[in-house]
């Protein structure tokens, strides 16, 4: 049987990685064989990819030419580590998929849903997640939790990216593109609310994954 | 007025460059203002993505990701080179487009061209070219005037690029494919027979470049 597909998206802080692993976890405790990966990376080429997308060196470049790095190595992923994987009967859950591709380029660039739509058909389709979490949470917050969480470890004042520098209305429209997936895919989506705290978040997601992928019939 | 939009297409060898910089000469003892670039590159991102397709040290990669990377290149020669140029009246003479994607990733990797269709819509689409010139030579010969230019300049036996080290029978079926292309786009595509000497090719090329470009009403 193939294994199910499971994508974690939401803005910056709001505990994807977080969930993520406690969801492993979870799934292992059931003997559910699961990998773990995230985007943009997880196979050698994509992993290089990132490196291009996130290096300050990289000449600037429109948004469609980003898009088109992020599918460049999504292509990839797919095929290396997700597909193979799902194809063996393990479940794949993957920290940011197509949804922040097509939250971040089109709300920070302009890139039209419809160029986002014919990449997937072209390159995701027919490995669409069976299930995507979506973590709401007020952008002040996230970028609260994102910042305090480089403090814990480094240099706060060097860690901060690209996208944690805009401003908050800029997060706020990030937020409420996430919404507007969840709204517009019920069927692939849950949107949880990640304001609160980590135990009481993991039991939503997990209630979400037992109703929809491991209830009798699904 | 808007400038016009050149390609040159073959294998290697076949005397693209060759021939662009005779038709660039020939345009400006004409008064026509004219830019030379090349694919990929063109432009500072697309560089680094030429760079990032031919460094041996990126991780392998399907034929697929490889077009990715080659339209997010041509996206951004586009926006910021090809379009610009044309705009203010420049005639601009490219040295390899999308018919080298569509031979290359095709014949080598087998990517259909129905994915390139889509890929020229998105991404080039409405700059194609006014005339594609398409250099057309016995695979054996382009590859000894490769290897001679090389001789020429450096160590021969480090040069070679990959696509050069492929046998003789790949490099036929390259040719096929751009013999195929200038059969089924007549409107945009000149077959010219590369096997002439340098001003006989060229005669033909300006043959084609007057008639169909600068004849009154063209
Ligand atoms: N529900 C929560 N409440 C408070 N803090 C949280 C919660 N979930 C995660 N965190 C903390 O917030 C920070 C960001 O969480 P993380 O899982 O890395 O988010 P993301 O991967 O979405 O950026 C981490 O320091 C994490 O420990
Ligand atoms: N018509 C020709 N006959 C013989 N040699 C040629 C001709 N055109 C170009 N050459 C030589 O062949 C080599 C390849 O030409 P070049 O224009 O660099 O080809 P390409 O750009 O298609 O790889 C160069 O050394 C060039 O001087
Ligand atoms: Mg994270
Ligand atoms: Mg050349």
């Amino acid at each position: 049987m193939l294994g199910k597909f499971i994508t974690f998206e939401g803005g910056e802080g709001s505990g994807k990685s977080t969930q993520a692993r406690l969801l492993a976890d979870a799934l292992a405790a059931r003997n559910i064989a699961t990998a773990m990966t995230r985007e943009p990376g997880g196979s050698p080429f994509a992993e290089a990819m990132r490196h291009v997308i996130l290096d300050p060196a990289t000449p600037p470049h429109s948004p469609l030419s980003e898009a088109l790095l992020f599918y460049a190595a999504r292509a990839d992923h797919l095929d290396h580590v997700v597909r193979p994987a799902l194809n063996d009967g393990v479940w794949v859950i993957c920290d940011r998929f197509i949804d922040s591709t097509r939250v971040y380029q089109g709300v920070a660039g302009g890139l039209p849903g419809e160029v986002i739509d014919t990449l997937n058909e072209m390159i995701v389709s027919p490995t669409l997640p069976d299930l995507t979490i979506i973590l709401d949470l007020p952008a002040e917050l996230g970028l609260g939790r994102a910042y305090a969480r480089r403090v814990d470890r480094i240099n706060p004042d060097t860690e901060a990216d690209a996208y944690e520098r805009r401003d908050l209305e800029f997060h706020w429209r990030l937020r409420g593109a996430f919404q507007a997936i969840a709204a517009a895919e019920p069927q692939r989506c849950v949107l949880i609310d990640a304001a609160q705290d980590e135990q009481e978040v993991f039991a939503e997601v997990w209630h979400a994954v037992e109703s929809r992928l491991l209830a009798a019939g699904a």
